[in-house]
């Protein structure tokens, strides 16, 4: 038995499926690039062993616990850390045999493919999660955990990856990323300069930030000027780590360019906590602008995901705080909001924009027309609720015929959930071989062609959109 | 011959048809379970015959008059009712004739598909409606419905339904479901609480509509205290007509959760006509939040049904009024709209609140995360204009992925045209069995999970939301 | 070999590519009406022969310029002309070049279809445009637009082409078109009456465009009545050239049917270029009030293009001009936008508004729902990135359950590339066949009348619609 068909995700029409099968086997086995994601480099760094299946599939993971939550199940149930210091389910065997009595709240989701895929191909189970079948797979889990070939380099290297990025914030000491290199593994880990704390009025402590990244640049970081060269040092810094991008997370799109004076006065207002929620959103907007001048010079690649209404729910935000799977997707202009920036440095070719969206109504009318003609756009792969069969689906189907394939950079996994990696780049490749099978069948591309668009897909153009 | 296609709704590739087959036929008996509509109580109070098929299948039917008036048929011509009371015309035969000659004009709508159904199931009509079948379909439907085996409660049991809601004003009288209650009928036909008229105060009469619910209730409804206690005096008689939940139609989503003297003065300005537009969406959203405490008391399931552009047109208005197939789908917004009411009652997994969309942007941008991690918060299925093949599998492929199957809560027909309630809930079974097959045959779901989540679909989940 | 699979867009499933292949065969070879695009009178009028296969496929055709400037070609290497008077590539075979090392970017888009689609049934090429053909194919184009068959009145007949309409403004002279007319020629080219440049306060040179079109119209158009008067005129002046429809491109769907002293005022406002943006919107929604009711008139057929962000980039706009890909669709209201319009002469079935959009969102919220209610409205064709495969299946999909096929006008190509008509005509109807290929196949449609409605589709419905 296998909790896995193998031609999963393609068509059960014969033709299709023969043509995506051929597709899907030529990329199958490609090495696994990640640039943008979020799994932890200490894993990396101590290479100690995960503890236990609970907080290696369930704790962590917001897909996971929401939908849980959802139908009923308290946070506190699934061993959510309390923000307030409240007590949670410490036992991972009790919290295991909740998620396998709420596995079938999975059914058609993502979730279920990956945490399936992580089961059958990392751990060799066979049988499907359920109350009955929850003590031998945790038990199976568990003994697979104490094992060497299970931590977290060895994983990496059956994952075959060639590369991956962490994300870490600019005033981060990058410790763990010091660590991997001092190290000697070969493993290639690298990290990217995420400045919201530093560029985000409205972020807790932005005022003992920016005082902080001015320490860790040497600069005086209350400065305009002093700000904007701490961080260029960082970001020189990020880069000895192997940092290629920095990464933006807007509640909007909007950018500005504002004169000097402007743009260093509202600094100073953010500083002394005054700015309105308007200054304050001028402000980032403006800050990404600074970032695509500062990529002009070092190279960096830019990447903007905007438009996540963070930690909706007061209540949750209180007891457990920030990441708790309530942020929620909203409408987002990008035709208007990204004028400044695009008008600024849009026509830029040695620059590179990557553009994710939560608004899947903006792929075909905003977002495929504006990286089909400026140079600097591209598009990034469907994100967060969209990172799906569906969604992947929807992604090509409504991107494809005004920005083609060539200005969209392959797929990232931007999970933490480290076992989910191979189950995410298959979903993708698979997605894409069934929509590549479906252009041959309908007479919209070449067989050939297919198999280099494959390719592309899959591998190079992660890697040359990311500078890998 | 046949109107009917035995396997429409199915893909024609074998795989798929096979096992959308074997899945719809192992629900397609199932009871009907009709938890939200609009037909008439008075139909099963007093069992009458339907009068003739022009008022049956045309005049009541929006979906119908509105697609024949857009070619230019006047609603006069069709015998629509004019509210400054004009001529209409009133031979049945005659408007049924103009139905016939415009029947081309549904193709591939769904009301070709209902109208289909109807004529073929309920009345074993087998020849297509055109100007030459006009007079004899005509003639059998008037003949059938001269007979005991066509009025309203044979149907009702014919069509085997389990439970049906109506839906009436909170100051209406109930006489009608008193007199179906007092004939001791085993049907099940129970109300749901309407409110509209006595929380929007911008509702033709609210004023005296408040004094009613006063009346009714035994309280003073002009004081803030004495309104919500007149509310909830209503909700219980309600339930003592069966009802099990509230309904509530607003222009947008709005919430609010004011302060109780904030309220109570908008409650003051509204009752003296004084509120501004602003101030009016407030009220009305802040009584949602009322209600949905209220139904933490009484158990109600609380519904809404949001962004409705009602009576687009001023002419029509004026002379045939409200419902006339001029309320249009409006762009809403969920995720601000909702945050009020969710910070106050979203944690409560021992209330349900169904939300339903005319915006089907927001299935898988707002609507899906929302539903996916409130315990509180359920999806309806897809409402006017989206009840149909098309918006179904959109709903379906959109809304899965994120919220699942079972914050979903099954299908609701939503209608006043009683004989396509079977074809209604036929179109969703097929439509969610075509849909599961998909997810069999691509390896997204195991096939014996599929036949429970079709059971769940077309029976289960409904009776569970709706407490039936 | 062939560039072009003969049965391109239909499913790979026999059963649907076996109906979609039979309802094709029967509309493949209708004539072509195409009532509305953007070819230039001036080929018609004095049938030189084109210059070179890049001036043919490149540099007019935004759609091709896009894309590889998308990719870092700058346009002056494409020889698109610089507003500056700067210089640019003259090779055409440089040019050409180009393209073809670039042709992969158009993997996947319509632009490959449409210009394989051309290469193969107008010029004969079998062999894919890439850097080894790109001499060969070169001189094949080149060597055939020296002949007499490749004048444009001799595609045009081998086009099969009915009718076609081009646009022209308000204050044009025609002059083309007489010449075409004075020539004997039997090919029906019609203008359309475009008064863009009269209607908008903002378009460049507003004031001296309305003092040109009261000389035009021998009428003092510096006054309301005047101004009013000469828009009769030259409707009147159009028509003899055999426009049967005006046409208008605004940034909102706005309307407005502002009283008459108010629209007055805001007129002469706009003539001393006094107005707000506000002001200048309200404006142009007040004029396409004004048109609807010459229409009623003169019988003009009334098209909205709105919602384009146009000329985004300030850097390319300062140095190329107008139209250069740099138009952005944009979110487009229709609910409360057309609402002016509609009660002003919405319930007239002798007047036909036909609404476009480049939101795709708005199908089946807002477009459908208000063309199958209101007998004055028609849907037109998927518009500008959505005229695509995908495109056109998300309209029928979208559009057709609600609206119906009737509401909805055919195809129109909306074009300047003169070789891609054939092609995207072919493309419109092997996609509508597919879609009711779909509809049969799942019992939604029977087949005799299928047949009828891929007549229409392709044929009957522009042409009525257009009154052609």
């Amino acid at each position: 038995m296998a909790l896995l068909d193998e031609n999963r995700l393609f068509s059960p029409d014969p033709v299709l499926r023969g043509l995506s099968r051929t597709l899907y086997d030529s990329v199958r086995d490609l090495p696994i690039i990640s640039p943008h994601g979020h799994t932890d480099p200490q894993w990396f760094a101590e290479n100690a062993a995960f503890p236990d299946p609970a907080r290696l599939f369930v704790t962590p993971d917001h897909y996971v616990f929401r939908m849980l939550h959802s139908q009923g199940v308290p946070l506190e149930a699934m061993g959510v850390p309390r923000a307030d210091g409240g007590e949670t389910e410490q036992d991972p065997r009790t919290i295991w045999r909740l998620f396998a009595s709420g596995y079938h709240l999975f059914r058609g989701t993502p979730t279920r493919l990956w945490v399936d895929h992580a089961l059958q191909e990392v751990f060799g189970v066979t049988e499907r999660l359920s109350p009955e079948t929850a003590d031998s797979i945790y038990d199976r889990i568990d003994d697979c955990l104490k094992q060497d070939a299970f931590r977290p380099r060895a994983l990496f290297e059956r994952f075959n990856i060639e590369a991956i990025s962490t994300t870490e914030s600019a005033i981060d000491d990058l410790k763990w990323h010091r660590m991997i290199r001092d190290s000697g593994w070969s493993g290639k880990v690298i990290t990217a300069y995420r400045p919201d704390a530093v560029v985000d009025p409205e972020f807790q402590g932005f005022a003992a930030n920016v005082e902080k990244i001015g320490e860790m640049a040497g600069e005086d970081a209350t400065t305009w000027q002093g700000y904007l060269a701490a961080h260029r040092n960082r970001r020189a810094y990020f880069k000895e780590f192997g940092a290629t991008s920095s990464d933006h997370g807007h509640p909007t799109a909007r950018t500005e360019d504002l004169p000097q004076d402007v743009a260093a006065s509202l600094f100073d207002k953010a500083l002394r906590g005054a700015c309105t929620e308007d200054e304050a959103d001028a402000f980032r907007g403006h800050m990404l602008t600074e970032m695509a001048r500062m990529s002009l010079d070092d190279g960096l690649v830019l990447q903007i995901h905007p438009g996540s209404a963070r930690n909706h729910s007061d209540p949750i935000m209180a007891r457990f705080g920030r990441d708790k799977g309530y942020d929620i997707p909203t409408r987002t202009d990008y035709v208007h909001a990204l004028r400044p920036l695009l008008n600024a440095v849009g026509e830029r070719s040695d620059l590179t924009i990557i553009l994710f969206t939560l608004d899947e109504t903006s792929y075909a009318r905003e977002l495929a027309p504006l990286a089909g003609v400026y140079p600097a756009l591209k598009l990034g792969p469907p994100w967060w609720f969209h990172d799906s069969y569906e969604g992947m689906m929807r992604f090509r189907e409504m991107a494809t015929e005004t920005a083609g394939f060539y200005n969209t950079v392959g797929f990232n996994d931007d999970t933490r959930a480290f076992c989910s990696i191979p189950a995410r780049h298959d979903v993708a490749r698979r997605v894409d071989c069934a929509f590549l099978a479906n252009l041959i069948a309908t007479g919209r591309l070449a067989e050939d062609e297919a198999f280099e668009v494959a390719h592309d897909l899959a591998y190079r153009l992660a890697k040359q959109a990311y500078r890998l």
